[in-house]
């Protein structure tokens, strides 16, 4: 990163962010990564995606459409049938995001007693 | 996701969103990228990471050292001097997010070009 920061613009390091606050969400390496395994309707995605909230889950999805990660089909029968597919970007990604979400499942329990040591230790300064 | 989701806790599921929500961020992501090539210095991390505020900053290094991914150590010279450095779990994240960060390099253009084309689509209907 420091050696190669004077080849860097602006406005490269900027887009690179904007990337990363897409792919790194975790909504949206949780959706990227139920989509990796097929092409799922909303309600499948709001059911094995758990905790996730109707609202964030349709901002979730939209923006990962609008990004060029998935499709959004929509199939005119009654009731409408909408799917949701990785497109090749989004299977490029799948890589590193199913990296990135088996680190944190190994880690999980780490960084949870790392917080509670942290949180600790300051409720500690704080009686002094 | 969906073969094992019968063998996924709730808590379990929160806990690794958590840790896709530190990990995940572009701030921490470019920390620690920046501290996988050396312990940084406030001011040299400021520098480094183009576009991040003094206050983002400071949240950052925080909620990384919280989650025991970096470490924070005085040395009381006038001024003091404050260096962040990579914990052993922090050295262990750093895998997959620089493959993610690479990723992110390597495809800003088609993402940036996926959101032109989706928002040109958009007014288009808009305007119909």
């Amino acid at each position: 990163m420091t050696d190669n920061s004077e080849i860097h613009t602006v406005d490269d390091c900027m887009k690179v962010s904007e990337v990363l606050a897409r792919v790194g969400d975790k909504w949206s390496i949780l959706v990227i990564a139920a989509l990796g395994e097929r092409p799922h309707r909303f309600n499948e995605l709001k059911r094995v995606i758990v905790g996730v909230s109707q609202r964030m889950l349709t901002l979730t999805v939209r923006g990962l459409e609008r990004d060029g990660f998935i499709t959004r089909t929509v199939t005119p029968s009654i009731p409408p049938r909408v799917d949701y597919a990785l497109t090749e970007l989004g299977q490029s990604v799948l890589l590193p995001a199913r990296a990135m979400g088996e680190w944190a499942l190994e880690n999980r329990a780490t960084v949870d007693a790392a917080r509670q040591a942290f949180d600790a230790a300051l409720a500690g300064q704080n009686k002094i």
